[in-house]
């Protein structure tokens, strides 16, 4: 089945599953992205005030993306985004986490101007293996409905 | 010279040079983060509203932070960032692109409880070589004080 506008529920929480924060794929994204002493210097990040190395916001973003893709928008008629709102990076992620995700539907209107389209606005939420909160955003995404 | 909260001056831009958003790199890096159809699928692409493959708008965010850290962070003392507002992808950018990125200051505030540190609010933007806006966001950095 694939889900429009209309099959999503304001208040429904989609788990999407979680990754691994390998050390290896956060030192290659931020050795492209984000070159950061924190992110790549082993030795400086260990004298930071982050008391070792930890991920870049953008890896932790872009794999968190991943798994909303995978568990939610490859089933969905997904028609692209407006952007984020309220990007927080409320705790490092550190070599190994396991960075569990989840949506949460907040609210949805349908579009005034265009039939085809409706946008829903939800949170996204990353937690650690200690239930810490790592990451969060709100956005609104534009969904197709029905014919 | 290692740029402190001192040195920074509210109104400035400072401009962090350009990055072509190459079709391998586009793939690759949604490939693995976001492998929506519109990022990964040129046949699906060009039936969709985009009329083509678009980059991710994580992407377009990351490989714009390698800008800022090159030109702007890696010189200063940067103890990370609470976070982004507005994270706004305003115009596709599609394969070929040169995008021209630029961070404004535009306020600064000390810190009230912790000597070594100030809050620098800024904005990025990118530009295409059309002049149009790419992306855009608002961000808080935590930036250290001279001793």
């Amino acid at each position: 089945m694939t889900r429009t506008f209309e099959d999503i529920e304001v208040g429904a929480v989609h788990d999407v599953g979680s990754f691994e924060a390998t050390e290896a794929e956060i030192g290659s994204f931020a050795e492209r992205f984000d070159p950061q002493p924190i992110h790549v210097d082993p030795a400086s990040a260990a004298e930071s005030m982050y008391d070792g190395l930890i991920a870049s916001g953008w890896y932790t973003a872009s794999a968190s993306m991943r798994l909303l893709v995978d568990g939610f928008f490859s089933d969905t008629v997904s028609m692209g985004s407006f952007g984020v709102e309220e990007l927080r990076w409320r705790t490092p992620v550190r070599p190994g986490d396991v960075v569990s995700v989840e949506l949460e539907v907040l609210d949805k209107t349908e579009s005034s101007s265009r039939e085809d389209r409706g946008y829903v606005e939800n949170e996204v939420r990353g937690h650690n293996e200690d239930g810490e909160e790592v990451v969060y955003w709100r956005a609104t995404n534009i969904i197709g409905r029905r014919e």
